[in-house]
């Protein structure tokens, strides 16, 4: 397998965007991360799209080749990847393995999800279609409820508390604000977070991602020709994905998610890191029970001390190892099927240092992970400079 | 790239199952496929899906993980591929990749849809996602619409006439009656085709193809490990993927799909065949004139000559190059997710002379041709024994 680099990345900013359609945010992304690597488009070779549910929010299927001919990529290869809200994240993987294995020498990898024009309900209902709906779904379970339940039982388990949980959304909240592409830039307080409308208990509205319409790109191509594209190429240095079940009820302990550490452990071998050697990461705070477990899962603090670490101020700004400097998806926004590129982009901004107001200072090894659904999907990137 | 080659396969027959699942269809597939290549699921690494509409024909998204979960194939990575009516095709296309570029051993692909749940309108209305939703979709077209203008304009231009457009459906019903999986085993004659219920005008009801349940598995790994696994394995000569505009509107000609034209051109330039060395094929009969333009597409006869050639006996089951000999998508079914490797599967069954009443004497060398929407996806697969 050849190492691969990033030679480009494009992004929207993610928000409510009444005036702009799935295409237009798909095209936005893809032309600035062309541009960003100075590739014409005539010149990539297969184009990797990350999408949930555009067919649901949208109406519109068969989406990659609608946004790969209005680019302009002539007739390559161009196929959409569902992974639920792991959308990009695996058509990342995807593209990174082809090119790896020789396929091509150019890839686009463009994630999108225009969410915003559907009422919330309807959002929550085809959210919930990655569960598992002949099941935990027909009797009721949204997601909300499903990681309520996740942040009942690590709480009985382990002593995680509510003041833990908003450790995370206040941490978040403040990083967002320093995100000019940011959904949600409001700096919280604890207090707030805490007193916020009850969603599923003991999630409130500040445990919760938001629903943004947005879209992100990366350009892949073989390290050894990455010079001749871009002054800062981003190694892949590892990038892995995995599965299982579906049901919460199929899983021995919910506490933890078996494709988190797999995907985990994959990522750390290619790489040849562990977990003590990455500096700061993207984790998938979708609730933030969840960046709270990914924590453990991928072995930054042993099991059951994510929630105090947060409280601690270990994954702050200026933290040993910051977590979430775009303000995750609970402050930057989760348009699903462009959160997993979204990452990828946060993290080639910092270890390029153009992350503005909240540039880290050691930004070498960056990982991001990106969970779709309970847990179904997981795949995490590790990238170097 | 490695050679890579089929060491199993396995498919559900196609129809209209009302007392089985999309997981039940999925499963069933996927199990004869690792049984006919005496693998056991711990031993797959990766998990390809092709499905159309999962989420909309029976409300599951997310579907790859729900399906390896199930089949036991632990946390391997899994991941569902859309591409229209090319869904399955893409997800072998992706697979194949993946093996030759050498990120694994063993690979299963399959391919599912369950759409007969679903009452007729709404059918028509999903399939129509796969078009340009924002564009002609909305302006009134569905599917049948888009082809019957395609079939009108290649009359015009060829002289294609409707009795050129029943031979096929006469040959495909008649192939379709031999094969004990297809959906409709109905012999019919060229006088029902010309007087069946108008659908989009010149297309009947003999025109279309048939909305199904079904699922199809094929099981790759690299052709130097095939003699492990396999007694009959098949090597995979050549196969691409290619794509084009998603509405008719604009294209230069919709008497020809360049998306078709590019994925053969390269699949015959990876087996190292032109046109004349392929001596079968399944071809994309969505319609009729689908097939009709697909013959002229990959060269099997100049461009406006392939009425007339169905019309005399070229295709036929004992013509000089057979087409559609399982019944194609007319008589066969088209479950669309599972299409196009159970298009593959079809291939192989002739090429291991298990084809019963349909088997062809010379069947070396097959081509596979599956489609999504309008053209818009194409992916070409020739198969050698």
């Amino acid at each position: 397998m050849k190492p691969v680099s990033i030679i480009g990345i494009g992004k929207t900013a993610f928000g409510a965007f009444t005036g702009q359609s799935i295409l237009d945010l798909a095209l936005e992304a893809s032309r600035k991360c062309l541009k960003n690597g100075n590739v014409q488009a005539s010149r990539v070779e297969a184009f990797y799209l990350g999408n949930f549910a555009g067919p649901a929010f949208v109406g519109q299927n068969h989406v990659a080749p609608y946004v790969a001919s209005a680019l302009g990529l002539g007739n390559v290869p161009a196929t959409r990847f569902e992974a639920a809200c792991a959308s990009s994240g695996s058509a990342f993987f995807h593209a990174w393995g082809a090119v790896a294995g020789g396929l091509y020498d150019l890839a686009l990898v463009t994630g999108v999800e225009k969410m915003t024009s559907q009422p919330t309900a309807r959002v929550t209902d085809i959210l919930a279609s990655a569960g598992e709906v002949d099941g935990e779904v027909r009797a009721g379970a949204t997601f909300p409820a499903l990681f309520a339940m996740i942040a009942r039982r690590h709480m009985h388990q382990f002593g995680t508390r509510r003041d833990h949980l908003a450790a995370v959304a206040v941490k978040n909240h403040g990083n967002g604000a320093k995100n000019p592409d940011a959904h949600m830039r409001k700096v919280i307080t604890a207090e707030q977070a805490l007193a916020g409308r009850m969603i599923a208990d003991p999630l409130t509205v500040y445990d919760c991602s938001l629903v943004s319409d947005g879209a992100a790109s990366a350009l892949l191509c073989p390290a050894e020709r990455a010079g001749e594209f871009a002054s800062q190429p981003i190694r892949v240095l590892g990038v892995a994905q995995a599965s299982d079940y579906l049901a919460l009820a199929d899983k021995e302990d919910i506490t933890t998610f078996p494709a988190v550490r797999r995907a985990g452990e994959k990522a750390y071998q290619a790489a040849g890191v562990g977990p003590e050697q990455i500096d700061f990461a993207e984790l998938h705070d979708c609730f933030t029970i969840a960046e709270i477990i990914a924590m453990e899962d991928l072995g930054f603090v042993p099991r059951g001390e994510g929630g105090p670490a947060v409280a601690s101020g270990f994954s702050a700004l200026n933290g040993p190892k910051p977590i979430n400097t775009s303000g995750g998806l609970k402050a930057k926004g989760h348009p699903v099927g462009a959160t997993g590129v979204g990452q990828i982009c946060d993290l080639a901004l910092q270890m390029r240092c153009q992350a503005g107001e909240r540039q880290i200072p050691r930004a070498n090894v960056g990982l991001a992970q990106n969970l779709g659904g309970s847990g179904a999907t997981c795949v995490v990137t590790i990238l170097g400079r």
